[in-house]
């Protein structure tokens, strides 16, 4: 496997790679790799001929009072499980590759990126659009596979991917669980043991809106945002947000339908936000 | 010539040429075309293997109360001229194609949208950055190129290049005058016989600058700027703004240099607003 740490050698790669005409995919990390990167990885062998995984800690999509400076760094290890799950070329851009001097050029998906994670972080999803372009732009893929923890960070991107004429399929990939059902995500790393068994709680109320959500044929959001709240406050937690919404759109739900999908955000102790989400009739 | 106005037929003819490593260059156009324009294709031919020329009136960098409703639409004859010299495709997408339902995605680049023609038209630059990115997705050039008429615009775009990772040449073609010093525009059509008598008042005003600048040492950008209001103001035009800056970064300088530029807006008559710019000392 490739290491690349400059864009211009990235752009030579993907040049020679598209001249046999070979399907190249993107799947863009911030590292501290657990089995969800992989399962990207997985996917994207599935669809592809060349597998670009790209690591790099975005620094503007991380808001003054986030974890930018605490976020972990494992590059050895990350490196060797890329490489173990068959990736072609790993893009590692040092920061001062990917924000030169007096940048100031900002990618902005309006509608979608207000509500849900917005609220709170009101310029995280501008600096995961702008971040993917460039991953874009330095890369040229055919496709890229980002996880659906990640729900409203999808919908973003595939937006961005239309409204920029982009020739890019993007797919989404399950969310892989651990064996509790906690969605793995790289800031599980910073959970204690009663983090740990709080933030179960976020599963447990998508399980039981689930089981709700099949079992009445009118349900209205509502019922299900308010058993979500009852199920992550008894737990310790504090919900930060949960919303019914479109699969596709992100638009709010009055009922829940085939299509919806409850989504959120819980504060575990003083520092931990972790989200999840599942649709509810499926 | 190809005429393309589908996307999707677009990225399939680009892929097609980069196989056989072909150096494509760009020529975004919104029609209406002059002896400036074609400069630009002639300077695209001799840097590239294929030129792709576009033709698209950007509904998103027109204000509330400008004129893209009138905008002169000649298709006819530009797509005669575009053959004529020699571009082997032309996009010239419909409207839907460019702007689907619910699209919000936009493009800025912050400070140098700010000043001179930004002060008037808030939104222009980011219209312009945001059809121009979707341009480069489209059509993957190697090269693109631009006139210099468009100074702020110019810089703004080798900025957005650098910024979002593009492995784009952004080449500046000379601005291309009437045999009296007036700028080719596509909007000097809307003058009337007074109206281009007045437009004059621009070059006379760089020219008449020029002079100073070169025979003076030391010599303050007010004194350029209020030689150039004089100028424009005993013309009869209305001067929006004339400002002596860096002809890479756009930031003003309180002395003429050797990298500074003038550069103004004038108004002629009540709805025509006319552009210019040249190098102070070359």
């Amino acid at each position: 496997m490739k290491v690349i740490r400059s864009s211009r050698e990235m752009y030579e790669l993907s040049a020679r790679w598209k001249k046999t005409a070979q399907v190249i995919s993107l799947v863009p990390t911030m590292g501290c790799l657990h089995e969800g990167h992989l399962s990207l990885i997985r996917h994207a062998r599935e669809v592809s001929d060349k597998i670009i995984v790209s690591l790099f800690v975005n620094p503007i999509q991380f808001g003054q009072n986030e974890d930018f400076d605490s976020y972990p760094d494992q590059f050895e290890r990350d490196s060797g499980l890329i490489e173990a799950e068959g990736s072609d070329a790993l893009f590692y851009p040092p920061p001062e590759e990917m924000y030169t001097e007096n940048f100031q050029t900002s990618v902005k998906v309006k509608t979608l990126s207000q509500g849900m994670c917005g609220i709170d972080r009101p310029d995280h999803f501008g600096g995961v659009a702008t971040v993917v372009t460039k991953l874009f732009n330095i890369t040229s893929p055919d496709i890229a596979v980002f996880g659906k923890k990640d729900f409203q960070q999808l919908i973003i991107i595939k937006r961005l991917v239309k409204d920029l004429s982009y020739n890019i399929e993007i797919i989404g990939a399950p969310i892989v669980r651990e064996k509790d059902g906690l969605a793995m995500s790289s800031r599980n790393v910073y959970l204690d043991s009663a983090g740990r068994k709080c933030a179960l709680c976020l599963y447990q109320a998508i399980q039981a809106s689930k089981k709700i959500s099949h079992s009445r044929d009118e349900l209205s959001a509502e019922q299900i945002i308010e058993e979500t709240k009852k199920i992550v406050t008894q737990a310790g937690g504090q919900l930060e947000y949960a919303v019914v919404v479109n699969e596709f759109t992100l638009v709010p739900d009055n009922f829940v339908n085939n299509n919806s999908v409850l989504a959120l955000a819980v504060k575990i102790g003083d520092s931990v936000r972790l989200i999840d989400n599942s649709k509810l009739r499926s």
